[in-house]
């Protein structure tokens, strides 16, 4: 049946995503009066380090962002981020990781001063991410940053018409049951948050077991919460879901196209290919790969930080002769 | 809970939506040369069939179409269809049903000239919605005239953003599960044909049982199939639907709220209200009405109807200088 079968499914490159994206970038960007600069900090002989700041920097400079890469020995990477923090000609700061690989790391993303924080990392970043806090500003002229994979994830949705824009802002997946494949800290868990806190059912699936993301019954609730699904498995959830996004490290993990409810929509954010091809005989649309969204998404959120400091109250006065507001 | 709980269910109006499809029509009358005819036959002494004719005859007027209404007795409606087919300067005809309000109503239909019926109640019309066959000739310059009352439901489903356009057309429902409860053959059935025919799994209810409708697994067949489910009620079905459809006659059928998916889409054709107010503590979209939208779909199907003469291969002969193609 395989070999022969139509193919219905849409394939959809992050490519074509991004195009999308880094218009309204470049759109932003024309509004400016100098260019953003980004600052890499390496500190890893990782070769496939090196490739990833690489293509950072490349993509930054193509889309008319100034980038500066720091290579420097591990034990100084916290003086290089003081000094980027002081440093007036420095917007953005991202920290290729992992540096340690360990809790040092998660120390080191404290460093980084919220303003410059391009990857969302700050803690007061991830707690108004969890808390379905959208603003930095009780004025809300200063957007809260948020994490690159995750959002990078959203905006796919967005772009797939997940999202239904008939709905209010902040309640467009009401109605949508999602299965995110992946629980770590740094993507499947704020993943599993954002899309709860825009009103999707969300199961969470790791090997510990599954736990459900919904702002509850009619999302009368501000913000998501969470269930832990007792004796449930991606065998119980995965066939409720609309979309299954995966994000198994390695290449040893599949999903199994059995579980999918026909029609379902696919995004694979790992950088193995957790679907394997015949997904396409079930699914509506497959995503492969987001790595080229991301990338937009870091630019995206560089330049979200040169408006807020533009926006922000101090900024505001300084623009007026009297300092009066 | 239901008195105090906040809202978020979006009520849309009929009104609302009808008001894009107006401005499409409108657009379409632009290019023509003359305002296109509709014909009224009204031999029915219910008040209310004088209220809908008065109502068709208002809006065709309010958007730049001709109207005409004819009163005469049940005898003479044949003959009296029979005349406005030969009347090259009535361009299409609406018979206000019911008439005889038996099968010989089904007779009537099958009298009124398949160019003139803006109704698409023409056997050749129902044919082709069944059989999934969307033009009326191998060039596709013909469209087929869909039923009004299902084709509203269609546009009403666009405009809520269900049918996603991502999606190639012709399989844009494919992922939605919809229940539809009445399966006349008037509206339930043809309506879950036409949303199986675009890529949906759907629940067609009635007193009788359940029937499932779609294109088979992975919608790779060519038209809906449909499959009796022994044994189902509402109460199976009904859960797990994306989108639910109500048109039960009477007001004594109300929908039972516990039934919905937390965020269903729900729509109401019947001219009773088939849900209860507390289906927005629930329902994600709430059209709790659909006539304005089926009173400009029968305007959209007179415009098809003229269009469809100006592209039929006698007329396009007919503009050239020696009549090849």
């Amino acid at each position: 049946m395989s070999a022969n079968a139509p193919q219905i499914c849409k394939t959809i490159l992050a490519g074509t995503i991004a195009k999308g994206l880094q218009a309204e970038v470049n759109d932003g960007l024309s509004k400016l009066d100098k260019k953003p600069h980004l600052l890499g900090i390496l500190a890893n002989d990782d070769p496939a380090a090196q490739v990833y700041a690489d293509w950072t920097g490349k993509t930054a400079k193509d889309n008319g962002f100034e980038y500066t890469l720091k290579t420097v020995g591990k034990d100084d990477v916290e003086e290089t981020i003081i000094a980027a923090n002081h440093e007036s000609s420095v917007d953005g700061i991202i920290v290729y990781y992992p540096i340690f690989n360990n809790r040092q790391d998660q120390y080191l993303q404290q460093i980084v001063d919220i303003s410059k924080d391009v990857e969302g990392l700050s803690h007061q970043y991830i707690f108004n991410m969890y808390q379905n806090i959208r603003f930095l500003d009780d004025h809300q002229m200063q957007k809260s940053i948020l994490p690159c994979t995750p959002l990078a994830v959203i905006k796919i949705l967005e772009y797939l018409h997940i999202y239904n824009n008939i709905l209010p802002y902040g309640n467009r997946l009401f109605g949508r049951t999602i299965c995110v494949v992946n629980r770590s800290e740094v993507v499947g868990r704020p993943l599993a948050a954002l899309l709860a806190n825009d009103g999707a059912c969300v199961y969470s699936v790791d090997v510990t077991g599954v736990q459900q993301f919904t702002r509850g019954e009619g999302i009368r609730k501000r913000k998501h919460e969470v269930v832990e699904k007792d004796g449930w498995s991606v065998e119980d959830c995965a066939p409720l879901c609309d979309v299954v996004i995966t994000g198994v490290p390695g290449d040893k993990y599949k999903f199994p196209n059995r579980l999918l409810k026909d029609g379902a929509v696919c995004i694979n954010f790992s950088s193995e290919k957790n679907f394997t091809p015949e997904v396409k005989e079930r699914a509506s649309i497959y995503v492969p790969a987001i790595g080229k969204v991301t990338i937009v998404i870091l630019l995206r959120n560089l330049l979200r930080i040169v408006q807020n400091k533009r926006n922000a109250p101090s900024a505001l006065h300084a623009d007026l002769p009297n300092g009066s507001s």
